[in-house]
């Protein structure tokens, strides 16, 4: 046993090969991170998709499929989902607050420009 | 061959059960939708997450499952994460612009009292 195996090989009860496509994004002190994403998507999922990507962009693939992992877990139904209209709710009302304030603005300045006119 | 097996135990080449997990959600004229899904989580995971959910939540969970594949697809990286980093910055601009506007209602309104209490 090679205790410095990765997470993901850790987890598969495999040797860690020199080239391990997973060590890079998932080391041993993070176990739940790779059981996550394993739960979801699969070992061999992750690695066909890791392996279509460059290598200055697998990283980054790592952290978004681990987010995507995390929200399926904690929200079976919506997953990540679930977000996106939470946030397209928010921009809406957040637009609707805004529109409402312009007209606010629009009336103070068109009371303020007849009182400025009304006293010449 | 059964003319009338859902896409997905078409696109699995296997005989479409009465009682098949997939039917309800894949419907044979649909064929693109399993193909996404399956690319991305595989069909046995697919088939484990809904055996896990009620029935009445399954459709739900097999539309989000669907569109987080199909981010995927269209961006390898940061699949719909992607979407979930723009609609941040879309609510914090619109906060922003919601923050400059509401100034410039007190702005207006101060001035406007000043105007009109100059009157007397």
């Amino acid at each position: 046993m090679n205790p410095k195996r990765c997470a993901a090989c850790k987890y598969l009860r495999r040797r860690c090969p020199k080239d391990c496509i997973f060590a890079p994004y998932f080391p041993p002190n993070d176990p739940a991170k790779f059981a996550c994403i394993h739960r979801i998507y699969g070992a061999g999922n992750v690695s066909k998709m890791l392996q279509q990507l460059p290598d200055q962009t697998r990283a980054e693939a790592v952290e978004s499929l681990c987010f995507e992992a995390k929200c399926r877990v904690d929200d079976p139904v919506y997953g990540c989902v679930g977000i996106i209209h939470l946030l397209q709710t928010q921009v809406q009302n957040a637009q609707n607050e805004l529109a409402k304030t312009q007209a606010e603005v629009a009336v103070a300045q068109t009371r303020l420009s007849q009182t400025q006119n009304s006293d010449f």
